[in-house]
């Protein structure tokens, strides 16, 4: 069981920033990631569809024998993460629960979000952080842009930060902002520009990495193998951007990408 | 027959610029229009996807008993005209056939071509450029920001500007561009200064009206009724900028917009 790799699944290639948080803090983890290009972006699907979705992705993933399954995207999170959990026995975790937990604890009262049309209108970072911290003060912004110029790969130019402007410049008085899609750390340098410097600009990849080692430490499932760490990247469509974007992410080369279906 | 609406669908406000040619051609005409916003955007999604899509659009406007289609969409004409032509029996036009007509009757030969990835793809345009100008030189470009970036209502400010050029610097000598997405001429103004001065920008709506008033008077099926033109708006989901948009396009306030399944 130790052995066995990590599954991680996004819409596209904003879960690679959660991917590399995991690969951080568990370096000797093997990796499994599916992007899932060819139905990007989940933002703006039905519910019901991203359930769909998440269900193929996650029989994906056990196919491949993973121990555990990290949904690195926050629609589907936000959308998909609790029935997933009642239709699959395999240990799932979503990004929304570690990062209210971080919330909690640093005590931030003003907290911004941006996510995704189809997050924002689902209202589940807003019930789980109300449900937390009862006397929050909660700020949403749908971007239904950011994610899709973030698979184009336009994540430092001029069009990138006039967007992000756009989006946040009515967020006013936060101590926190939740990045509430997985493709926004992309933005991160553009919009640590555009908000006060005191503002914890807050990658919910962290967060989910911490959650994750917790887990695996705790279960006795860290793998002891050879302590290198590999990474299998798979996609439901390779004509994108993904190894582009991925590698000015990572910085370094993206190799092994395979088509699955 | 003849008083009956004519109708017309899109994945969401980009047929309203088809809709104002046709209107201008035929103002006496009642139309009804879908635009399919639950499902926007088309132009990322398969073409499986596409032509399910499609057959429902159609299926509503066959049951509000319309005489003829416009499929007011360059993703669902490229990659599913075909397939609803063999599945129904009611008169579809779309937008690709009276376009390329119009090139050929120009006697263009160096043709660029804008539109969604799906249909960029599906080389809808290209193949049926050359099977009737077969020396044409087509110059394609995928732009798949651009109508979600209309559907924002992000038609006329700086971030639009920046998009556009970046997505037509490339292409260069040329007689004529398409906007083979029917969002695009709602950036017509800003395409035109990127172009040289001669080239014709081609919004395909008005090469659609023209066939379509041809269509209507070789059958007859003009409408004697009042002369008023009356137009119904139906959107598959409700919470868009739609309205903002098409009043921005049509420069009228849009009444009448009402939710379908």
């Amino acid at each position: 069981m130790n052995n066995k790799p990590i599954g991680i699944f996004d819409s596209g290639v904003g879960g690679v920033t959660v991917l590399k948080e995991l690969q951080k803090v568990l370096p000797n983890e093997d990796y499994v990631y599916i992007g899932d290009t060819a139905s990007f972006p989940y933002g703006s699907k039905s519910k019901k569809t991203i359930i769909e979705l998440c269900k193929k992705r996650i029989e994906n993933l056990i196919d491949m024998e993973v121990k555990v399954i990290v949904i690195a995207c926050g629609t589907a999170t936000s959308q998909a993460l609790e029935e997933m959990k009642k239709i699959f026995n395999i240990p799932i975790i979503g990004i929304i629960k570690p990062t209210v937990k971080y919330l909690k604890d640093k005590n931030y009262k003003d907290i911004g979000v941006i996510a995704t049309t189809g997050t924002i209108r689902s209202n589940g970072w807003e019930e789980n952080i109300r449900k937390n911290i009862p006397d929050a003060r909660v700020q949403n912004k749908a971007c239904p842009l950011l994610a899709p110029m973030a698979e184009e790969g336009w994540i430092d130019n001029e069009i990138a930060k006039l967007a992000v402007h756009e989006y946040i410049k009515d967020i006013k008085n936060i101590e926190a902002l939740i990045l509430g899609c997985t493709h926004y750390p992309l933005f991160k340098k553009i919009i640590e520009k555009e908000l006060d410097s005191h503002v914890d600009i807050i990658n919910t990849g962290e967060m989910v990495a911490e959650e994750l080692k917790e887990f695996i430490y705790k279960n006795n499932l860290e793998n002891k193998n050879n302590g290198k760490g590999s990474t299998k990247i798979f996609l439901t469509d390779l004509e994108c951007n993904f190894i582009n974007v991925a590698k000015k992410l990572m910085q370094k080369e993206i190799i092994n990408i395979q088509k699955i279906d």
